[in-house]
């Protein structure tokens, strides 16, 4: 890695878009330096110096010296942003590691499945986590992504790849939500997504899950505690400034395609 | 190009997406076939046999014998959908061709540009067009693209690129709009936005239509009257079916941001 620039990323732990591109990062064996953002705290110096009319995550700084927070980026350095970008630039930067297949064909599957995530899962997974949707819009839509699978095993593309990156932070995410209860869904909402989850009609996805579980790039971006943590309180925030109400409800992105 | 598998593109003259491919097609110097889709009168076969589940155009085949309208592609074949995908298959497909530059910086930004005109540019004139929306929202847009361009003159990545086939069709229409009135948007509003785009504030841009209009690819895949013609007649059917009412006013996507 020693012909690429210094890498600096801005991450947060608790939004699946940095997930996103440190897993890709690990999954090159990219040398880089993370500096943490509180979302739920955000510090005056982040959109001031790094991310002006934005200040989201994640940005990857490319170039330059050693970076410090608090500190604006050299100008030689170049500012990389949105996750769908900067997994492409991992994938143009690392050609060795691979993080797209080399058929063309392929890679077009490999991009369609990271695009049905942004467009159709994203919106779903939201609705359902912060305002109160029913299951039937996730499940429908992870329906159509466990179709793209290889069907027996493998990842999206065969060999782990970027749309796996884009993946598995979301796919992480449900399963957590499924497992702790925290979110704005009834009980008995939960319950019907435990129930289809853990049904055989997602047997497929659920080895997916279980195989990127056990790729050394999940335990070095995910830290359960620390996101329950940080989820509690965004839930307690949300419902304090009233963003989610007790009788909000919104149409199920998807809904209608369901079973 | 004799490397490749035949090419056959499901494109519409009336929309702006299968226009994208086309000027890559050009640009790349591909052979490749069209089958011409009338999208205000969808051939039943097309959802049937071709695009399951969307029926949208651009589809690209890739692969298998000549196709011929009312034929299902070979299960060879593969079929390439959305835009932006398709686009990259094209430069992968035809390294050669330089559909993107090299350097990875250069590549981010042209995806960048391009992920803008999509989430941003093009909800904006869609509202303009269709649903009586005010000039300011593609117009800050547009002010955002042009700071995207190379100063002086060239294309987005200075070279012709991926980003050029995606901004182009939209930024023609917009143009074509303007200069026949044709829309749901009030006279003054009219006015107001060619007052706007004809003022020294867009000369880098109207300069980039310039040069993009002076490319061979330009006159290949754009037929004015043709245009005009399906726009007169979805603008009636619009008005006949009461998706246009004439109270109708939607907010301007990106409005709040305009000067």
């Amino acid at each position: 890695m020693s012909e690429t620039e210094r890498i600096t990323l801005y991450a947060a732990v608790d939004s699946p878009f940095p997930h996103r591109v440190r897993l890709a990062l690990e999954e090159a064996g990219a040398k880089y330096d993370i500096i943490w953002i509180d979302l739920l705290n955000k510090p005056e110096w982040y959109e001031q110096k790094v991310y002006p009319n934005g200040g989201r995550v994640p940005l990857l700084v490319y170039g330059g010296p050693e970076l410090h927070p608090d500190e604006s980026p050299s100008p030689a350095a170049a500012k990389i942003v949105e996750s769908g970008i900067i997994l492409e630039f991992l994938a143009d930067l690392f050609p060795s590691a691979h993080l797209l297949p080399s058929d063309p064909v392929v890679r077009a599957h490999a991009r369609l499945f990271a695009h049905t995530v942004d467009t159709a899962l994203l919106p779903a997974f939201m609705a359902f986590v912060f305002l109160r949707a029913p299951a039937a819009g996730v499940l429908a839509v992870l329906d159509t992504l466990q179709g793209m699978l290889p069907p027996a095993e493998g990842y999206v593309a065969g060999a782990w790849s970027l749309a796996d990156a884009a993946f598995v932070p979301i796919l992480i995410r449900w399963d957590f939500h499924l497992r702790t209860g925290l979110g704005t869904f009834e009980p008995e909402v939960l319950q019907e997504a435990r129930d289809a989850f853990g049904s055989p009609r997602f047997e497929r996805l659920r080895k997916y899950l279980a195989d990127n579980a056990a790729r050394p790039s999940w335990a070095k971006c995910y830290d359960e505690e620390v996101l329950k943590e940080k989820m509690v309180q965004r839930l307690e925030r949300f419902r304090k400034t009233g963003i989610i109400s007790s009788d909000f409800r919104v149409p199920v992105p998807g809904g209608a395609a369901a079973q």
